[in-house]
């Protein structure tokens, strides 16, 4: 392609409205249009992205034997009261009127529309299992859409559907889609991690989120330096580090009075916050709960609803806690608490001796507790949220890491819950008939494009990973309105390029050669090749990749083989 | 494929609803599904053969330097406020509103949007011409949705809009959007005709339609057996036929009580409907106007539309007719017609000689008028519907077929409709604001499926042409589960036609033989290989195309190559 019959649209300036980095750079590098809240036009260079996405994303659903299908955008509303989702789901649905004033909605997900094709079609569990996938444009009423494609209105999404007779083949199928997953994002060059997902304390269907690493990322990640332990921090657990071996000393209450916070009681005290276990008192289901976790960590609510069998955790208000343990807020501790209160230990601060704790009493702590000798052990769970640095709990020997992540992909085993409320059913071996077991699949395409630039961009702009580059390679020609020999050269590199399967942007522009350049590196082309005339008298082009910091010469006469070689070796 | 991993969703009977073929057969092979009004399901199967029309017409878009976008199909109402369409558009424009009670619609269409992306990006006259297109589900509320995706309400579309600075640049690329439409209906294997379409007698935009020929299509066009003259009926032209070399006979005037036809006049006169000129009142614009034709013509109310200058043309009322004329229903003529009354003749009708007609007095004829001897002859116009095996309106020796088609592209010489409402406007060379010159380019891609299919069936189901086919050749084997030479048989072929490039459908199921039979040439594949053991024992396999009434043995060892070749040379 050449700029003089493909327009690039790009800009120096900074929207005003766009506040993160990949929005940024999709309006300046003119990938995306923003036509009104939460809506995008694709332009071509942004298009051409999107489709490297689609493309690797549709083999890898192929390869797995997933079918392609494309459902309506539009959807009767019939279907989503057969679910319950029309009244469960709140305004993100955006719901329509037809001429008639029949109910509809623009989808934002199509399992009842698939769940509703396998009921009439199915014929027999000899079909099963099956895998359905689109790749379609869907809607969602955000009620404040931002950070441009990232959380946008309309958006390109990957959904896939599996049907299946027993437990055993959904999970055949879902691992099988969990190695798609990792393939699609191992080949558009994404660093990425898959971490277990929340699914809710009542439930426990499985999932997993794929999530591209990027240090703007919404969501936290814990993974294993060593081996491919990954968890949202909300789930990730660390290797117990083995207790310290310290002889117990002799307890003592100690009066401190007006103290409220861990900080300060090691202040009075003279201790670290590693010596000290908080009290927190939680809310969970609107019952009260004490949590004891160690003064140097930090309660994990998501942990603590899982561990209390709870939908939701949260902290209580000092009224309510002082109503369930009748003690003042700073001084509530494990030794001496009221009886009938639900208690529970995180695993950490289980193994600590020698700690400082409230005295259930105002203004008076205790130093030196350990647990059994002054005070039973409740039970332990996991409590803590994991810190980096921390052993793997998997591995022998990983350390974990934190980062932050976007998440572009989400499986889920769903199991009969569409099929029971739809009663969609299938004729066993044995004539019975079984409400069908299902999984869900998605990736947000569109999302994976700003995700992608998130992950890889510098001050100049965006750095395409080679699998999503919009063009393989740029020419820059300067002077070639002038030159006969610089149009010539550009022109049959620009051939030869081709030739050999690239996909070259030769930039022809009658422009200033910074603009070009900076034009190139705004949009990201992994590689450069200047053409002017002083290179060519001397026998060589320019060539320089996008990530380095110097040019390099090319012999003029083999530029086209060493330029396909490196690029080649490089995707 | 094999259909153990593609199930197949055939079905035996005719679904009542579906009025036309294409509707029936894409409903029985299972290549949609109903999910409402207008909605259809692709199935895996008939989505493959939307790709390949997808594909086909992508690659002669971006032979022509199309650019691909991608453009919202939730569109705020503001846009089309401006263009003024929000009011002029019925209700088969769904509106809706968001939760924040914002009004959009669902685009059928996008000039709105694609004008105001290119008023705020474009920058010079420099980077014009530019043409854009998307390939894209649009929506259109149609009050009486029918005939499956030929009429649905959720389609998908191929739209293209080209901008120019000046009209000659405009016609250029409208030339080679007429040449890559021809090239895609050409490449996708149907047998089509692009007709200059009526485009009304105010305005005078350029417009032509692309017609796949199928008789059940709705619009009826006379095309030439030996050149590419076609036009729609309504506006078609022939080449007049020289006269009659007659003397003129004296005038002779008749009683003719209570006559009301021309078959009457004749009946009474002894004449046949050749020599009789039927005068015709009609109302153009509400004003009236009597157009002579001849008797074994029929008058055209487009093409009169035309010469009378009027927006409509309608047959009077008899009681207009008679205060217009003051003469009684069935004795108008051109002779002693009172004054001050438009007339128009034929071009046919005037080169009559010796007629009969209305002597403009109750109850009687002339026999044996001639034009200027007997009245003077009116201004001439082309009046009539041209007939299938007169001439060739354009050359010297073809004669007109008249055929019916179906309407699957448009194209459009729009000017500066949107870009005049909508104030896009670009600076020229010497610096004029001037507004953009500009087209749109349609092409109906879901219902190009199904117009290949009323083009293409027969009563055992649809006939691909090979460029649609889902895929390229059925191996049916036959009892596969219980012969294991049958089994590698066809594993090997199977493996073998992959190797080749091409797409088998291996019909794996244990099912009987009529039943896979059946459903091969129910969905259409063009090639079938029958591997079964007594074939085998005998060193063949029995090879049909699905337009041959008779099978083949083809030699086992050579059996992929020969296939091969057959496939290719037919594609």
């Amino acid at each position: 392609m050449r700029t003089s019959r493909f327009p690039l649209f790009t800009s120096k300036e900074t929207p005003a409205d766009a506040e993160i980095v990949s929005h940024q750079l999709m309006l300046r590098a003119g990938l995306i249009k923003r036509l009104g809240a939460g809506l995008y036009t694709w332009q071509p260079l942004g298009l051409r992205v999107m489709r490297r996405v689609e493309r690797i994303v549709r083999e890898e659903m192929d390869r797995i034997n997933g079918l392609e299908v494309l459902m309506p955008a539009v959807q009767p509303a019939e279907l989503w009261r057969e679910s319950g989702r029309w009244s469960l789901y709140g305004p993100e649905l955006l719901r329509l009127e037809d001429r008639h004033e029949r109910d509809y909605c623009i989808g934002p997900t199509h399992e009842e529309v698939i769940t509703d094709y396998l009921r009439q079609e199915l014929r027999s569990y000899r079909q099963l299992p099956v895998t359905y996938y689109q790749i379609q444009t869907k809607f969602r009423d955000e009620i404040r859409p931002r950070f441009g494609v990232m959380r946008a209105r309309e958006f390109v999404m990957k959904d896939a559907y599996s049907f299946h007779l027993d437990q055993d083949s959904l999970e055949t199928t879902y691992r099988d889609m969990h190695a798609a997953y990792s393939a699609i994002f191992s080949r558009l060059g994404l660093r990425f991690r898959s971490v277990g997902a929340d699914s809710g304390a009542i439930g426990g269907s499985v999932s997993e989120e794929f999530m591209v690493l990027a240090d703007s990322g919404e969501d936290e990640i814990a993974s294993c330096d060593q081996c491919d332990y990954a968890a949202n921090t909300e789930l990730a657990r660390s290797r117990p580090a083995a207790p310290a071996a310290t002889d117990p000393l002799p307890a003592e209450r100690r009066s401190t009075p007006g103290i409220e916070s861990v900080a300060e009681q090691c202040t009075l005290l003279g201790l670290t916050p590693g010596q000290v276990i908080k009290s927190v008192v939680v809310m969970a289901d609107e019952a009260p709960a004490v949590l004891f976790v160690a003064g140097d960590d930090e309660l994990n609510e998501v942990k603590a609803a899982h561990a209390l069998g709870a939908e939701t955790v949260r902290l209580a208000e000092p009224a309510e806690a002082l109503a369930a343990t009748g003690v003042p807020r700073g001084f509530i501790g494990p030794r001496d608490l009221p009886a009938g209160l639900t208690q529970l230990v995180d695993h950490r601060a289980a193994t600590r001796v020698n700690f400082s704790s409230g005295a259930n009493q105002a203004d008076g702590h205790w130093i030196n507790l350990n647990w059994d000798r002054d005070m039973p052990l409740p039970p332990t769970a996991d409590l803590r949220t994991a810190l980096a640095g921390e052993g793997c709990p998997r591995c022998a020997d990983g350390r974990l890491e934190i980062h932050r992540g976007i998440e572009v992909g989400h499986i889920f085993q769903l199991g009969t819950k569409y099929s029971e409320a739809m009663d969609a059913r299938v004729l066993d071996e044995a004539g019975d008939a079984r409400p069908l077991i299902m999984g869900c699949y998605g990736i947000g395409v569109s999302r994976v494009v700003a995700a992608a630039i998130e992950q890889n961009h510098d001050a100049r702009g965006i750095r395409w990973p080679a699998p999503l580059a919009p063009f393989d390679v740029a020419i820059v020609s300067i002077g070639a309105e002038r030159s006969a020999a610089v149009a010539e050269a550009a022109e049959r590199l620009y051939a030869d390029l081709q030739a050999a399967g690239l996909d070259p942007l030769w930039d022809d522009r009658d422009a200033r050669p910074g603009v070009k350049f900076a034009d190139m590196e705004l949009i990201g082309i992994p590689h450069r090749v200047v053409i002017g005339e002083r290179g060519l008298n001397a026998g060589e082009l320019e060539y320089r990749a996008r990530d380095a910091t110097a040019s390099e010469a090319l012999p003029l006469d083999d530029a086209a083989n060493r330029l396909v070689a490196r690029i080649q070796d490089g995707a």
